[in-house]
């Protein structure tokens, strides 16, 4: 089964392929009376839009988004909100070459597994234009939370791509929209723009590592044991194309902590407010947010769509060879980061909403105990 | 909310916690006249049981589960299946000490901030004991899997303790059996065993990696967007307590690869059989299984019950220190071997019946295209 | 598929056969800190149990409830709660005349057309047995409308039986648990005992129509489109065994309206209360609730247990008569009245917890406006 | 929460107000390799659409259905498919009168009691507009069901019309198309064109009764216990705008039934041919498809919208009455029977996947045991 709907209360549902008429995102659950106007999620869009700069495609995508239902008088009314965004440049003819044949490390090969069709237009529905209409989503997520929980906060940035990582100590939120990789470091950012200058010039492509912060969370959010709020994450991130690993707080090097390490301690700060000695959990302990920051990590791999010959298989089985011409981003994981913060947004207000229903308010912020 | 149900079409909800009565799963959607006893499924709550040597916790817990419904004489109905494991090693009074205290890194405090309550005896519904349950309904899906695709095997194993790793050049699949750490590598058991002793002896406790494989899978599995193969199964391991971080192939590393060194090229073996060049992919492409080991890592931080003082504060938000005595695991992630292998089972049979549903009928091995 | 849980966020899972181990139902999703006893739950189920008189089934089966999971201390943790009812009389060999025939008119065959397989001891999954455990889960469900909504009563009764209808001019409430078939009309009691008598007598059975009164619900419960209250009502009251059709306040009889014999007229009685001129629209309009009584009825089939033989076949498709002993209800429905509630309590605690998740608040009683 | 979904595996997401920009369904679920085109969905809409006579509402709507994404090449790629439907014959003035009035009988009061805000033009989404999506994705269900059980057939037509009941004795299916009212018996169509071009023109509204008829439908389909196939279409059809009952097989009357008169006796027709005496079951008994014809009814109310004023209140909650000018429709429930259709098509489809899921094959037509 195709299962195209995400979120419990708060959910999306996305559809359309790169190639045809449009994409979209079908929202219900939304909470009423929320002010929303086209502007406010446009701007995310643009946000993700590719060809701003010589390091994302060159494909050229207006992403003009249109509210079909939902919201009346610029409010919302509860009933599903309809995002719809037009396909424009469909230069489907890039891809006659590799029509009957497979990419390695693509999902040509598992759609046609699966499905026996596939849309051979620009990855049809397995393409990272389906991303657009998350982050559509996302924006009015996003409404919801500034609605409820006003405190929120969510960041995304790029912290690695290929072998190069950025430095945390020279990490500043503000240097994030500076550069055109959406890094906190701006050292960082000059290496990454050589390198990448490179990889690109060659018709290769990189990876990178993508994190996600979001403070002010209240505690309490989360919903154990098989809805708890690092399992959605984890779905929500792993969800996105190329992302093969998700990481909560200290991650993989979890493993090689002790107990001691681990443990974050905890402290009184004031009446009701709790400090913590470290953030090893990342802000989240039994799937229930604790009211720290919450980090999430995820790593993204390297398109497959690169000039450099590679072995493959034909529909017909026969042994061939494949070159992706196109116009593909050297490092998707740059336009990854919108997508992230907006997974981010879906699932924390999907989690504020069914809070409210079973224990019928939230905490506000620094209310820990 | 708290969602204890995981799956689509194969659905298991487990309920209980640590010192109540009995924990237990209800499975719903297993598929009628598939031959099921009590023993199929107690040999694999006994790999999972504790005190069954040092290196794990000393409560004594037979672990015996009764079918309570949904089997007639030895053959699922197709309605829902009972399993319940009564409780019985309650020493409840290890945790006097505690019942007032949250003990850093622990899920005590986050129960308390959503909750207003908790059940202060062990964990309650936060102890890794609810993972019983999951492997109970684990030994239900292998069965489904046995009987509509007979090639698939599920094998998890210890990779990592602590800073100490494994080397994927010695592993053999044998000696996974012979050690108590459930690693495929005979020469890092003996370096494990001796570092978890000392681990243990200090009250202290270490964080762990585990690796599971799939193997003969059948091509097509997945559900896209967001009921992806790995997607599901990222959030199926994160949900197992503890776990940080969960990786699909190449994982975190695939970050720094190149489009030339990720993509797994693809060949023809024989008719209707293809091979790949490598398996960054860990067997899936798009959300879609490829027909290739599907390799899933995860990362289980140190169990945060230790001997060494930390720093906390009680419900009523005055400072104090914590010490957990009880029985704990030193390396809790040794018991996740087992878990793990219930989670990728539990995934794989709902996929089965999902695809089966969509597309009509599931593909022999070795048939890829 | 089998689905034996229903509700979204109140989500209640029933298991168990007529002749198993056990009967249960587990609970997630309940909010905290509700007090609940095992005699809170009792209460409800010794309504339902049989053979308390003469016009019931002669089974004698104690049901009493063992809660499980999911309450500490006499209060919900949040976590599932998992009732347990243990099977006592099972006299299967009243059975065994039927082992390899189907009764016409029972799900008899339809299991076995589906499954292939079936527990023929009293019917298994689809015994009427199962009831007991939706009546364990509706005391929950009431005990958190309590919580949320004391306004709420929720009332079942017969108001018919064959062909002898009670009359509403005699209803008084006070008189439901005076008589033995929970009809609101003394007078209609006694036309009902002598008529089932005879039926009881004769081997046969007789059908009935069960009308269900949720007062002082609050106005704004419901969820267009297709999770509509009267919708979700529709689902609940037809999953009872041997119900046959489900009417809303006027329900069929709405056919024979004009506009203006149908339009429920609305009027200000005072501050923020009004009042309506009539209810045909049983307290619901578009699927939300008004504030008006919500009425509710289903007719149930005579069960298709009788004396008189009938023409059926057996499991080898020759040709065959079919006569049933056991101990069965001469007029099932009698039954069905404390199901009616438990369903109804199912349903308006789910939709109450639904509401405050995306509105935040439910309105008080009498607030309207 | 507003839930806009129905389904399990074959999902249909319906969206838009009656007003606004468009309206359409997202389905999601569909099998690949179904050929599908616009035409095949919109010989379905024209069978809708009002105004075709004088006897349904005279807004002009063209009801042209676009295919947005899911469709390649005719074929379903087995990702969602997006229908839209403009919106275009907008006389919102007609609304202005109702603007801050609430129509007796109307979703109008309720969705402002649930919201706090309504889209006033013409009933936004409660509007009966909504069901032209419903329709559009019944097209879909019909070609997926064409595909897997080609033997089913689904009909709906009117069998009363206000106090006028059709006579089951002169039904001729190939009548339905014949006449106006989707009615079956010709002499009923002459006595129904007469009342209702009465009714019309004095302003005032009239209920109706419609029946669905599914005939070989595969024995086996329905999933008990929480989703029988009576259960799942009683929610479908109480779905519907304006539906008050709904009844399966002898629905109502079963209640006035005897045992020995409700059973359908069974026969053995020829081999793995069975055949029944009658059919108060209406095809199902247990929840679970005999594979006799399935037979539902439900009441339509009459529209609300009436020319005679009524008292009513205000948004301020002052006294005043109120007429409803507008182009509605005197007997909303003929334009019922294609959405009846619809809905049977979509349950149906979506149970042939459950069952195909869970046993792995659907029983072709006439084998029964």
């Amino acid at each position: 089964m195709s299962f195209n709907t995400f979120g419990r209360l708060f959910r999306v549902t996305t559809w359309g392929e790169s190639h045809g008429q449009a994409i979209g995102a079908t929202i219900d659950g939304c909470p009423p009376k929320i002010a929303i106007s086209e502007s406010d999620i446009q701007r995310y869009l643009d946000r993700r839009r590719p060809a701003q700069n010589k390091f994302t495609s060159q494909r050229r995508e207006p992403d003009v988004v249109q509210i079909r239902s939902g919201i009346f008088e610029n409010q919302t009314t509860g009933t599903p909100i309809q995002l719809e965004i037009m396909n424009h440049d469909q230069r489907s003819k890039d891809y006659t070459e590799i029509e009957d044949k497979f990419r390695p490390g693509h999902a040509d090969l598992t759609y046609w597994q699966k499905y026996g069709i596939r849309d051979h237009r620009g990855g049809g529905r397995s393409s990272a234009r389906e991303t657009a209409a998350r982050v559509a989503a996302g924006a009015i997520a996003r409404k919801i939370i500034q609605e409820i929980s006003p405190s929120v906060k969510i960041t995304a940035y790029l912290v690695q791509m290929g072998k190069y990582a950025a430095n945390p100590d020279n990490f500043d939120i503000k240097q994030i929209a500076e550069n055109p990789f959406w890094t906190p470091d701006a050292a960082a950012a000059e290496v990454f723009a050589k390198y990448l200058d490179e990889v690109r010039k060659s018709g290769s492509s990189v990876g990178a590592v993508i994190e996600i912060l979001a403070s002010g969370v209240p505690a309490g959010l989360g919903a154990p044991i098989y809805a708890k709020l690092d399992a959605d994450l984890a779905a929500a991130m792993m969800s996105i194309n190329a992302v093969k690993a998700v990481e909560i707080g200290a991650g993989m090097s979890a493993a090689s902590l002790t107990g001691e390490e681990n443990a974050d301690e905890i402290f009184v700060a004031s009446d009701n407010v709790i400090t913590f000695g470290s953030n090893n959990a990342g802000g989240i302990l039994g799937g229930i947010s604790t009211g720290q920051d919450i980090i999430v990590r995820f790593a993204v791999k390297p398109t497959s769509s690169i000039r450099t010959p590679r072995e493959t298989i034909t529909k017909d089985a026969q042994p061939t060879e494949i070159v992706t011409k196109g116009r593909h981003d050297p490092c998707v994981g740059i336009r990854a980061v919108p997508v992230a913060e907006a997974m981010m947004a879906c699932v924390i207000s999907d989690h504020i909403l069914l809070h409210r229903g079973q224990i019928g308010k939230i905490r506000p912020e620094g209310e820990i105990l």
